[in-house]
């Protein structure tokens, strides 16, 4: 690997050794999420595909066979092009992963994706003979298209890079987004089709949308301009107005007058292109993250190879204590965080080892400050997901009732949602 | 290295391959504070030569070269002597640190105390001629040790085993405490050595008093019962009783009769011989951790080749919807988290790949929950410091008086020293 330092021997490692490795340390961690984009960017790809096929499959299996039997074929097809894809890129950053293994959890939660992936073809022969409820069906879809999603969660909460972590969070809540709208789709389609809502129906999908609109707000916060303004621009789509008022129609529990039967395709082709244009969105995230990433790991590259001509031109003769004086950054760069876009160029005051220490030290303590936020809404999240299963667990009750459950306490306690998540995991012990 | 999994040239990688990384991650972890093990237990070392040098240091200046001289010299020998073992230590992590960074932060962080360990002899030379301020002596002593221990916190935060991390969290607090204990030592000294206490000195000493209180709260709450014995014992002797006297005496501002400078002495005496004692308690926190990585690994080691023999057994086969039942730990020793320990005797149930997934999956769920009190420690610690340096940024303020202004807003708000903080640091950007 070229970024990684030859260790020297036995002689005792000075302060600018550490130096280096530290810096060196950041520069692995952005190599890595340079080899980690293109398996972020086959499973965006893959994820897609496994929805299409959950949607061909859920019409074909509701319609008893009837409808879309051709075109469940080719979504499978598609979908085992995209998954040898997926593999391909895992493929090529396994020695990575594991030689210098980031995270366990990633690495399990790649094993769960792949034994998933590995349940397919046993569960679309079920499909294929209908041996299956639609209900089980989307079900084994939606556990796989969660276990791919973990992936990216994980490879998130390993940047070290605000900018890049910042950029997975947009993505990770927008892929969520986009399956609970699939998960919505799902829901529409059997409702619509039945000519009526039950309850239990009309309570989901308005969770599935409550859920969507908290996903996206993340998202927002987090996602670079461009990819912004595809979502506004998808935001504004006419498509999204109609949306609506089949959602109200679905909604509206206590209504027993029947739907047309007809609106159930108009739903699914409308969800179905929400869905695409989800798509380029979350594509453009993924386009971005891939040149932050190029951009970062350029700029700490020149920066690292910089501090070593700057660390080298020190020698020996920083071991007094008065500061050597050398060419180097301007300080205004330094206190801007902007070290790293140094290219020796405009270098007016001199700088000591000392001075290029205290510089890491507060580039490393500003990144953390601006990560923070990024990890807070991971771990919100995770919160939130944990505190929904103890729930399920304690009360016996499904994932929707857990989630309205976490919103009513919130609501009756005046609290943020995070907050009631939280004191229900910190209690867990108790609740057992 | 031992525990690295061999690339597998270019097939895909299986489910099963990387549930096996995500163990070997977890070993490659604990192996690693095998090692650091060694590089904590030479900073607690060296950080103790460091204050007797200073307390030597303070005496010899504070009485113009009249006492001290040679206990002066026999202090500095001593901590050149574990400053060389403190560079050995780390020169046999060296390649395992850099070939497989861990943090960025703890690399920095062993940057700046090496740094900080090559400005000792001029310091020393500066302290020899008396060419220095008590004060500044005891500060440029004091900034070295903070550096020290800021190598410690930061392999603290790089902790994935929640009992290692505990006890790391505990050691981070106790020398921390004992720092303070140390600075106290110092400024006592000064006052009854002068006769009487400025009420900056008093302030100082009643704020590192509280702070002292408050790290060895934190250390009780996650240190190892033999340990905690000791601390409790450390607090019966009768030593501490007479501390707490001398303590009233220095802290009561307004005072103006002049204190028996014969107290300077004892003061010095007790203040020392309690730190040797809290120096005791922390070798015992060493020996802990050092037990508890080594057993650790043993489990983790013993428990992954048994995964991979269960693996292995499993083959092919799994690779359809049932699951293929092979012998295996017991389902309770799974769900109590105690898989690790599993030897293969008492197996009693046939289990899948699809099991062991999930087992993992909890197993790492279950460790991050417990990890979650460490983290927090070292977060809320973090945070604290963030905000007093933001206070005396920007308010122009010195350490002491940035602290209780910090105690006085919590207190007006009614609200917990860490919140506070926290919303002062998430406020850093209005502020500036």
């Amino acid at each position: 690997m070229s970024t990684r330092k030859q260790p020297q021997g036995n002689a005792t490692p000075s302060a600018a050794d550490y130096l280096i490795a530290s810096r060196q340390c950041e520069l692995m961690n952005l190599q890595y999420f340079l080899q980690m984009g293109k398996v972020v960017q086959s499973i965006s790809n893959l994820v897609h595909g496994l929805q299409r096929e959950r949607g061909a499959t859920n019409v074909f299996l509701g319609s008893a066979g009837e409808k879309f039997a051709a075109e469940r074929r080719a979504t499978v097809q598609e979908s085992d092009r995209l998954c040898g894809l997926f593999e391909q890129a895992l493929t090529e950053v396994h020695e990575e992963l594991t030689a210098h293994p980031v995270s366990s959890r990633l690495l399990n939660g790649l094993a769960s994706a792949l034994h998933g992936l590995a349940q397919l073809p046993p569960l679309r022969a079920s499909v294929e003979s209908q041996a299956l409820l639609v209900e089980d069906a989307t079900e084994a879809y939606s556990r796989l298209v969660h276990e791919m999603i973990t992936v990216v969660f994980e490879a998130a909460e390993t940047a070290v890079d605000p900018s890049i972590a910042g950029l997975l969070v947009a993505m990770v809540h927008l892929m969520n987004g986009k399956e609970l709208c699939g998960q919505e789709r799902a829901v529409g389609s059997a409702g619509f089709s039945r000519g009526c809502f039950s309850n239990a129906q009309s309570k989901r999908m308005m969770h599935l949308i409550e859920a969507q609109e908290r996903c996206f707000e993340v998202f927002v916060s987090f996602v670079d301009d461009h990819s912004r303004a595809l979502w506004q621009s998808l935001r504004a789509n006419p498509r999204e107005a109609e949306i609506e008022r089949l959602r109200q129609l679905g909604c509206s529990v206590g209504r027993y007058k029947s739907l047309d039967p007809e609106l159930a395709d108009r739903w699914f082709a409308l969800m179905s292109d929400r869905m695409d244009e989800l798509k380029t969105v979350e594509d453009s995230v993924e386009g971005c993250f891939h040149s932050r990433c190029v951009e970062r790991f350029a700029e700490a590259r020149n920066s690292l190879a910089h501090q070593e001509t700057l660390i080298a031109s020190l020698g020996a003769e920083d071991s007094g204590p008065q500061p050597v004086l050398v060419l180097c950054d301007s300080g205004e760069e330094a206190r801007t965080g902007k070290a790293w876009d140094s290219d020796g160029v405009g270098e007016r005051f001199g700088r000591s080892l000392f001075d290029l220490l205290q510089e890491q030290t507060r580039r490393l303590q500003q990144m953390d400050d601006e990560l923070r936020s990024a990890r807070d809404a991971l771990e919100e999240r995770r919160t939130q997901e944990k505190a929904v299963l103890l729930l399920m667990d304690h009360r016996g009750i499904d994932n929707d009732e857990a989630h309205r459950l976490l919103r009513k306490l919130a609501m009756d306690q005046g609290k943020k949602l995070t907050e009631v998540a939280r004191a229900l995991v910190s209690m867990a012990d108790v609740l057992k």
